[in-house]
């Protein structure tokens, strides 16, 4: 358990008489998105770019321009393997990402970019069918694809092609702080959907399931479904798009941020039969389980039921739940009443679950 | 001369029976940012993302938003071998590359984000020495990173990091379009110091150059620069800094984009003697080398001699000059009037002459 130790070692004042191998190089949970991807943003990149926007840890940066224009603007690297899996690929999947960061602050995505890493062999159709896949995606959204790049590298110092994408939006005037410091006690939290499907239906491209599944990636963009909330209420505090490290991730980093207790129901959460039953047989949490067309919503308790029937008037909320609530205290913790009553600590994905899942 | 034949293929309505190379797989030779970059993007980028934008072929879009705000918006993928060259590394070359990219269309760059590739392995020190850098070159250029994310790829299918930066920017109220299309038969165009500097610093820590030589990258931030050219005329027409492709390729986009003829005198092009030996050695010609930290401008002749003046009180310009001057015919062409006073057609950087310069 590397990953459970590096934080002790360094949180809590002990140290090891030798470095670990993840404190000296780079290892594949420094991209899980979870704890090891947490202490390298907080020790490495934050101490030295310190800005108020870095330190606020939301999914996107929301900026006030001349004139009082809010802008937010997000940017995510996607280095999903393989390149196409049921339900998407990397082009729809850099797309949504990106739209569904920005949305994340409240604003409406209008713009991204998209800079391309190609690697020496790709074949050109296979570029062809990612840059159609990003249009489709594109248009879903409402947003134009306005500047790129392309760099191209060796045979061996990529893996087909990665896709980083950068958005900005607006956030509309008087619209509230919407981000992951905004959860107050009494709130209530709202999930669009079932958990895990992304995640798997990546597996299963691998051919690492061991039998057959019609599971499909829920990768899409949010931006409709989240301006439909924010239209319907401005008792929205958080929004958060629970993609790597899952939904407990997610949450851990919510109840950190705004310094209260969440508390969710492990039997409310909407469940999809193929992920539950792939989980079981491979030993994963589904809550821990990559998501790319998911919302959790932490909103005042009077408007809960409103919001909800919007998530499930959307074309991507039909199971939406309300899935728990937010209390005062412990702070900083995340608990789940277990289906059997029991009550479950959930913390931060440790170490490293399904790389290159995003 | 692959790169020659492609587009003749597809331009002249010739064809070749059997697909070529490049036709169905990436080659480095995309990477060039010379004709296969141009072509790749013409006709497989543009056709499927299709925006005023895009077709604009600017290194920057220029958005307008509601409220008349005018945002520029820039993205570039850096990949550049090694990660630390003479003068620079990765992370300076990320910040300074899109903050001059911003610049470019009159803008005040403000906001950056960054998207890390790291690939398992790398030393956690190297990647602290990175970004170290990319906040030095922040706070010269006086932007602000807010925003950024991390991704980890196995052992072979990256090499050490590649950074993915996208900035916004400002373009102050009043201020001309300035852009590629913006050229004007009568215009003289400036250049704000000698060739290649920064193509031959990579290729000496390749130690490709066979010898020594204490050239430096002339990686820089080039916005404060350009703010005291625009705040010093309103005649500036085009900016645009000559890197991947070298001058040779951006002078001629710029005068395919304006339709005009660009006229140069070589021995008017300041020189860096130790370029200019490293070029003769290795046959490659300094029109053709990637720059970062230069400038070409096309302004209105009346107020040529000031801007002049201006690029050298900036400490990136001090060997500025005027190197020539856009005239209406042949429209499209480039032409250099060489040493010997003969006139040679400069075209596009044809193939690849320098893999992962940037």
């Amino acid at each position: 358990m590397v990953g459970e130790e590096w934080p002790m070692t360094l949180d809590e004042g002990l140290s090891c008489p030798l470095p670990l191998p993840h404190e000296t190089h780079i290892v594949m949970g420094h991209g899980s998105g979870g704890k090891m991807t947490h202490d390298l943003v907080r020790r490495l990149f934050l101490p030295r770019l310190d800005n108020p926007w870095l330190r606020l840890g939301d999914d996107a940066a929301a900026l006030t321009l001349e004139g009082g224009v809010r802008l937010a603007m997000s940017t995510d690297a996607h280095v999903v393997w393989p390149l196409f899996f049921p339900g998407g690929d990397i082009g729809r999947l850099a797309v949504c990402g990106t739209v569904n960061d920005v949305s994340m602050v409240g604003a409406i995505p209008l713009y991204l970019t998209a800079s391309f890493v190609l690697e020496e062999g790709l074949e050109v159709s296979v570029l062809e069918k990612v840059v159609a896949s990003m249009r489709v995606a594109a248009e879903e959204a409402g947003v134009q694809i306005v500047a790129g790049d392309t760099k191209v590298v060796q045979k061996g110092r990529g893996d087909g092609l990665y896709i980083m994408t950068t958005g900005v939006g607006i956030i509309p005037p008087g619209r509230n702080t919407i981000g992951g410091a905004q959860a107050q006690a009494g709130d209530v939290v709202l999930l669009s959907g079932a958990l895990g499907e992304h995640g798997i239906a990546v597996l299963a491209a691998r051919g690492e399931l061991g039998f057959e599944t019609r599971l499909q990636s829920d990768v899409a963009p949010l931006n409709h479904m989240v301006q439909a909330l924010l239209e319907a209420s401005d008792q929205v505090h958080v929004l958060r798009d629970p993609t790597r490290g899952g939904l407990a991730t997610t949450l851990k980093e919510i109840a950190e941020q705004s310094q209260v207790c969440i508390r969710i129901d492990e039997s409310a959460i909407p469940q999809n039969a193929a992920v539950s039953a792939a989980c079981e047989l491979l030993g994963f949490d589904p809550l821990y389980v990559a998501n790319e067309g998911k919302v959790v919503a932490i909103v005042g308790r009077q408007d809960a039921e409103r919001l909800l029937a919007v998530m499930r008037a959307d074309r991507y909320g039909a199971s939406a739940a309300i899935i728990g609530e937010v209390l005062p205290a412990p702070a900083g913790r995340v608990l789940m009443t277990t289906r059997i009553g029991t009550t479950r600590v959930v913390d931060r994905l440790a170490g490293e679950m399904l790389p290159r899942i995003c």
